[in-house]
């Protein structure tokens, strides 16, 4: 046959309306990210089946993203073929609830999730009715009363760095929970609204959430400033702890080292973390 | 009876998902702004029926707003009795499509229509792919191709100050079409975003959309920054200009002047402008 030989991995920018999907992963029975999007590049790119992503981070039911990275590998021949025009018949062909922003040939090495060096989340809350905005209902945490950001940025300060983090993760089998939290801060972009940032090497299952929600209760003078790291050092799980709601959550960024150094960043975490099924939200 | 005297004129402060209505005004068989928040308002303040309501600006059915300014006359009764719970109590009962961000007595001579100096819309469109998102879908028009926004500014100040806007306005029998257009401009507040900013005294219906459709077709080269004002000078509806869809326009601010000029500027606008059934939006 002629044509290109091998195979290629693509890397994908996507963005989406966690609102309308039951989460990233695929599953039997309901609407996943993750199934749109290989159904369409199957159609795009005209592969007998469709192919299987690898997600930077598995974003759970309700989550959304604008920075979400993916890669898949496909024969050469096919992105030869429908290279230049992906983009293009991608956004006519996915629902407008998904945008892939960016798709082309990754750097040698290249691994969505393995490759990466952090991750970065935003939680959105407006806590003054007087500055509520239906228009970002969908990823907006209404609360009645204002938040207050300084002891909340006091407790954030508290968890940074390198800890077991089991104490606000589902936990799972054989996973470690031991992550990085490289950054954990809030600021008020305009009146009557208030953002967290949140950035890990990577996160386990329901981490950011109950991260929030721990400091929400500092927020609103429910706990002292000094409890989240508390919560942190009895590395078990606490019921005291309220996991927030997911539609305030989007998944922003995803950060990679220089491409000289992909291949020797993703053979690393694996290593370090143990189980290749660790999840990461 | 005993109890407060008299009436009161309350200010609402709304914001709202045109999305989900049929444009502002009450209109048989559809869904409205107007219908739902005059029922909401009837139960919250004990009417025994619905009350009217004024609005500054009598948006088209799919455009927003954020910072929509209403008024209606109550009983004294009926404010005193439910007054410091009314936000509070719209706030529960009023879809997540409306807010009503404060409610109150207005000063002496408000009038939310006719006090108004100036009303403020943006219109936010998406020019970049790579810029897509899916959770700003509903305010956000996207096109394919970058806008050039220098020869859209230059041709919006070509349009600015005191004139008959017939050409960019559906007409209606004995209203006038002249108004004053005080800001007309495009920025970028951030990368693959474009936002136009207008403000006018009021506007007649369709202007603001007709006024963006001229200045998109400067923006993507199909006409020359000066089109848009010859078009105003020949003051007859050109079907070369296209309307702009109405989903990622967003009434902004209504702006009144100081409390004690509250009345001089509603006995105004009737005189100036004629019939008091101008259409604004």
């Amino acid at each position: 046959m002629a044509g290109v030989t091998g195979e290629i991995r693509l890397r994908l920018d996507v963005a989406y309306d966690g609102g309308a999907f039951h989460g990233w992963a695929r599953q039997r029975g309901a609407r996943t990210v993750q199934e749109v999007l290989e159904d369409a590049l199957r159609l795009v790119l005209r592969l007998p089946f469709a192919p299987a992503l690898t997600v930077a981070g598995r974003t759970d039911r309700g989550v959304h993203a604008r920075g979400q990275v993916a890669h898949l590998d496909v024969p050469a021949d096919a992105w030869v073929a429908s290279g230049d025009a992906a983009t293009r018949r991608l956004g006519r062909l996915l629902p407008p609830e998904i945008r892939v922003r960016v798709i082309g040939p990754s750097p040698d090495g290249f691994d969505a999730r393995f490759s990466a060096l952090w991750r970065r989340y935003s939680y959105r809350v407006c806590d003054d009715p007087a500055a509520a905005d239906p228009l970002r209902r969908g990823d907006t945490l209404c609360r009645p009363a204002p938040l207050d950001l300084e002891p909340m940025n006091e407790a954030a300060a508290g968890c940074l760095g390198e800890h077991d983090f089991a104490a606000y993760c589902r936990r799972r089998p054989g996973a470690s929970t031991v992550r990085t939290l490289l950054r954990l801060d809030w600021h008020r972009p305009e009146p009557g609204i208030a953002v967290g940032t949140v950035v890990a090497d990577a996160f386990c299952h329901n981490m950011v959430r109950a991260l929030t929600g721990a400091l929400l209760a500092v927020g609103d003078g429910r706990r002292p400033p000094s409890w989240p790291a508390k919560v942190l050092a009895a590395r078990t799980r606490d019921p005291a702890v309220m996991v927030a709601p997911p539609h305030p959550l989007c998944l922003e960024e995803v950060r990679y080292p220089p491409d000289d150094r992909l291949a020797a960043r993703a053979a690393l975490p694996r290593r370090t973390r143990g189980a290749a099924g660790a999840a990461e939200d």
